[in-house]
């Protein structure tokens, strides 16, 4: 379905991710307002399902915000969370916030948890530098990469994209030589924070960068295997729409169009994301 | 103490910060590699210090680096922490890696923290929507108006940074009228994350701002109040050197020379802080 001249992208989830959104239609304590194609919201997306919180799922088109949305968050920005347990409900947004309060909920509730056990400090830290380079360096380069129309700044930001994902990869290295590793670079390791953090941005180089800028993966045995396990484990799976919707969401993004988010926006001029 | 050509202010710390640096000279698990200027270093020393985590304090010159410090990070950078109970040592850096670390240890040892219970994810919530609204946005702004030096963009960047501290108040109003309080904005509270945090850049707003852009911070009582208490908390007052050193220091970044800092550096670029 078409909503608007200036876009020409599905309003709703396809696939896995269409029957995630049904599962969670009925009123719930926790409603995560969200838009399908939105990677900020898929990771948190991804962090609900693993650490099995209760939501309901209410897709929104942020380019025609609902009223709702704009009451929860004064930029009009997904995700945001509304928390009807608290009279009159409150509201949390920014992703990494929520991650985190979906990790602190879990603690006291269903005992999941995304990170190495709160005894193990050094674990933990290394799970945030993890973190700390995904939110500050490697988001950033995707979109310099993805927005870049000239031909040599295409090649100086794939390559400098490439460069943040294997920094990642010797972060989760390091990992894995200091403390035996953490979330899933290890074969046989659970789904982690910096998992849920990346994934979104991995999905999207997969099948959006592949598209519009011939991309490729970094091709080591590890990097490939680590890629799989990530895009296949249920709880990042069952977040995911079909590939074909995010391309055609993507073009925005691909070709520059002026104001197409105020990621998009924040990029062109410069400044941190919002 | 002058040191080369190109620096003219002392390579040690002045006043309770240097008592603070006497007293930590003894070798220790921990070993905080810092430089007694860098606003960076002072959160997560305020945090060491707030928390009772036992420390050696290591005074380094970040333009003369040791090898010691590029040892334990790649970039450099203060801050940086040497755990000497691993063998062999290992290494953390990035300011709010350290501090998470810090408090995750602490929740273990001296069992005091900077955060709401566990038990009160939303209390909790709020704080990192405070901290991320601090390392984003308003850290930022303090540097793109120390060093921005036409006088129109000294006008417009102070307006930003005054713009950011009242949305700090705001996110401090909203967690005194939602959860009560978190840290120091409410009178009786106590130290908080995001007091620590915020604290090196309210200190240097008070004394570099005040001599190189005639800054005035917002004037009103529960404002004023708060950064009163929180420039003479005990845990943030050790780490201060005497102001005079502090306008020296920070002559470098008032006039925008070449290669001050990486951070420095990032904001003339307009790419995100290192």
């Amino acid at each position: 379905m078409t909503v608007g001249a200036d876009k020409d992208y599905p309003s709703e989830a396809t696939g896995p991710a269409l029957e995630t959104v049904n599962k969670h239609a009925a009123d719930s304590d926790i409603v995560l307002f969200g838009s399908w194609f939105c990677p900020f919201v898929q990771r948190v997306w991804v962090a609900a399902e693993y650490l099995g919180i209760s939501y309901k799922a209410n897709e929104v088109d942020p380019y025609q915000k609902p009223k709702e949305l704009v009451e929860l968050s004064h930029k009009g920005l997904v995700p945001a969370l509304r928390l009807n347990s608290f009279s009159p409900p409150r509201a949390l947004n920014e992703s990494t916030v929520i991650m985190d309060y979906l990790e602190d909920l879990a603690s006291t509730t269903t005992k999941r948890s995304l990170f190495p056990p709160s005894t193990d400090a050094y674990a933990r830290a290394l799970v945030r530098l993890q973190a700390d380079h995904i939110s500050r360096t490697l988001v950033p380069a995707f979109y310099r990469y993805l927005q870049s129309q000239d031909q040599q700044a295409q090649i100086d930001h794939g390559k400098e994209f490439v460069d943040t994902l294997e920094h990642l990869a010797s972060l989760f290295e390091r990992a894995e030589r200091e403390v035996g590793g953490t979330g899933m670079w290890k074969e046989g390791g659970e789904l982690g924070y910096a998992d849920a953090m990346v994934g979104p941005w991995i999905f999207r180089a997969n099948n959006v960068l592949t598209h519009y800028r011939g991309f490729e993966m970094p091709q080591t045995p590890k990097f490939s295997a680590w890629v799989q396990r990530l895009l296949e484990h249920p709880a990042f799976r069952c977040t995911c729409s079909t590939d074909d919707i995010y391309v055609q969401a993507y073009l925005r993004y691909a070709s520059n169009r002026p104001n197409t988010s105020q990621v998009a926006n924040a990029i062109n001029s410069g400044r941190a994301l919002p």
